[in-house]
């Protein structure tokens, strides 16, 4: 069985939240290889206006754009991501993670992304996690993603490369990034980060608000001053 | 974090087909697990019937049983296994795959397998795959059972063993597996293998009942002799 990327710089798919982690990745893919497919993932979370952030974002660009129905981990676990009679933890807990946590949930949209590559005849699987911004989520740790390529390649007989852009970066170098793909404005004003599902700045309460609006500062103090 | 299995013979899940080869590892499971849990997923397969008899099964042998919807797997791929309007193979194909392959759905099923595992604090989860019956399915390979275990160990911070009792055994040793366990008569009346749905001996024509028919044709030659 063939075993090699014949073009590895052309079809790649970006695993698209409509945050700005995702969407930056898919700015800095659209840059990079021939053609650009974003997929989103609802699984019945509270914030769904971050599917239609990543649906208007792609067809503005022109970019074929999927939403895939993946209402298991809604079935599996219980959280306050997915069921609406849970409050989000305003403040990270202390010890253990914060109850937005679904176990396993970036390991299964990488498996989906892989088996919806390989019919696109794509090898390139793009997405946003970062080591900096761990969280305590296990699955984005570049660790996992390295040992994922080797299952997934395993796994389909077909070689599958896992691309993390923003594995190494802060959410100031994030913002840098936007900045330098010349996307500053479309990230600010047309992605949701925010767990309580507010465009732009967000809540401004959630874990997710404050890493966002304080790496934006910091981005402000340190590369426009 | 802890990354110890406290109890390796606590829990276990069987991901349970209703077929010969995840039935017998079920019974193999009961006889060395303190708690077995069988788990089916309802794919949209055309034979659904296996699901019943997983279901039958566990009823009839006091085992907490869960049926999991993954409609994802038929939205993504088009298949015979999953579209009606397609005809299985009567044989195999020459070249290439048959056409019931739903590529990574093994991998897959050991994923979602997995995190229904970790909520029940279960570190052992049993699948009947086999090297020795491979049919093309690379999502059943020793090396990649062995790269999962590292995922998804790494994917939840949580240890997990991923048990395949049949991986170097042919379908007459998997029959004698089930003699040796005391439900030779079980497994022969009560699972099914056949692609096309029928109970106990199959169609006889297609790829997964001539493999358990020569099977046990085998079994009793070099077995009960």
């Amino acid at each position: 069985m063939e075993m090699t990327i014949k073009d590895p710089l052309g079809t790649a798919v970006v695993v698209l939240s409509g945050g700005q982690d995702s969407t930056t990745c898919l700015f800095w893919a659209i840059k990079k290889y021939k053609k650009v497919i974003g997929i989103s993932f609802d699984y019945g979370q509270k914030h769904i206006k971050e599917i239609e952030c990543a649906k208007n974002i792609c067809l503005e660009n022109n970019i074929e754009h999927h939403i895939i129905e993946l209402p298991i981990l809604n079935t599996l676990t219980e959280n306050s991501l997915t069921r609406i009679d849970i409050d989000v933890d305003s403040e990270k807990p202390k010890e253990g993670l914060p109850n937005s946590f679904v176990d396993g949930r970036n390991m299964l949209f990488l498996n989906v992304a892989a088996i919806f590559a390989k019919q696109k005849g794509a090898h390139t699987i793009i997405t946003g996690v970062s080591q900096t911004d761990f969280s305590g989520y296990p699955d984005c740790r570049y660790e996992f993603i390295k040992s994922m390529e080797v299952s997934l390649t395993l796994a389909m007989d077909y070689p599958f490369s896992i691309k993390t852009p923003l594995m190494w970066l802060d959410k100031s170098q994030v913002w840098n990034l936007a900045d330098e793909l010349g996307v500053l404005d479309v990230i600010r004003e047309k992605t949701i980060t925010c767990y309580n599902g507010i465009k732009g700045e967000g809540c401004g309460k959630c874990p997710a608000c404050k890493l966002r609006n304080e790496g934006y500062k910091k981005f402000l103090q340190e590369y426009k001053k």
